[in-house]
């Protein structure tokens, strides 16, 4: 039966969503291993993305195929029983023979968190960006303006990366929050090229702090040169927060 | 001259606030051992009040005589960078001499967070009480009534405290949310008793679960025996939100 799951998770103590050889903490290793001890099967656990090491979810969304006549809820108990505690299944439910998580997605919504205070928060440490200085919120909204929609991304795309086309479309772009306090980026889209996100957020911080013009985005995507755009982004301020399909 | 901090810190880690032979990690201690190292001097560090191992804190406050001539900005910048991730200085002042957290305070804000969800909140993880079974609202708030006010709050008291009186008067117990999801008790106050929010918070969860009836809390608070009420809630569900002078 296919599946379809729904995962939270708090990536600190992760390297990433993907499963790598030698043993390495992973998201899907810890899901994998789980449904071996529960349907005593080895199984596949597709993502509708690849989180990177540090990046957190509050829905992920997952798809697997399993020999079981275990009912989902039952499931998705005997999974929160196995998984440690900073991944939980919020959801497992039946769905269509042809449903995979990662091809059948249609968008995903990304939010950084951003603190933007001259003390640090101990509260906030492990999902938020720390930037003392002051951003100017405007300068960042008026930036943001010029990504959403159709674009060649080169620019935010992480150096080694081998996507066959750097076009891709964001339909939303944000910027939510007041300047002193928290701030955080919403940039929703249908796919995303490694890395895109974080770069795509610390190019805009670059903005905010007036040491790039709020204007500058668009020659910034023409010149589709990753060294004019700004540094990536930590990953603990990023959280996958939502796919539509 | 005499200085008002307010401090936050993200409790998991900490044996609690107050300063213990022996060198447990204490709230009081890091404090302490900064002062040390900037102002080259030994100070004792009071706060509102001691908050407990695992109990977090937004906007404690603590008060300290100094001899110093650095500017409070500056101080607070230097205590910063050397206390660890999980504290943080976000304001210091110059404070009235007769100024003494405990003392002079009139009221503080604890709140309680409740996860009430049949999975499991990685990201909740640190700071909510995991709750999977459903909890009625509206009991609790009715019970939660009866707690407001001058009572004799003995029966919430932990098993070996030893207060003089046991007469507290709670200004406000508020409870916020909607069942299934994030739910909040708020309990402010100018003192409590050892372990009192957590008790009060247990035996409402107890309400909420249907274990005991939402009018039996004059009962039980008149019957003064702590073996009546409910379990003491864990730690990492509290929060110190404010105090106010």
């Amino acid at each position: 039966v296919r599946l379809r799951l729904v995962l939270e998770y708090d990536g600190t103590q992760f390297e990433g969503w993907q499963i790598q050889p030698g043993g390495a903490r992973t998201v899907q290793a810890e899901l994998e291993a789980a449904f071996q001890r529960i349907a005593g099967q080895r199984v596949r656990v597709r993502a509708s993305g690849r989180t990177d090491a540090g990046v957190h979810a509050e829905a992920q969304v997952a798809s697997v195929e399993l020999e079981t006549r275990l009912e989902p809820e039952v499931l998705c108990r005997a999974l929160n029983a196995c998984l440690p505690r900073d991944v939980a299944v919020t959801a497992v439910e039946r769905a269509a023979a042809d449903f995979d998580a990662r091809r059948s997605s249609r968008s995903k919504l990304y939010r950084y968190a951003v603190w933007n205070d001259p003390a640090r928060s101990p509260l906030r440490d492990r999902r938020f960006l720390h930037v003392p200085k002051p951003l100017d919120l405007a300068a960042m909204r008026r930036a943001a303006r010029d990504l959403e929609g159709t674009h060649d991304f080169t620019c935010f795309q992480a150096a080694r990366a081998g996507a066959r086309t750097q076009v891709r479309t964001l339909e939303r772009v944000a910027v939510l929050g007041r300047a002193g306090g928290e701030i955080r980026f919403e940039v929703q889209g249908k796919g995303f090229l490694r890395h895109m996100v974080r770069t795509l957020v610390g190019t805009l911080l670059e903005v905010g702090r007036g040491r790039r013009a709020a204007d500058s985005l668009p020659a910034l995507l023409a010149g589709r040169d990753r060294r004019r755009a700004g540094a990536t982004a930590p990953a603990h301020g990023l959280t996958l927060v939502r796919v539509d399909y």
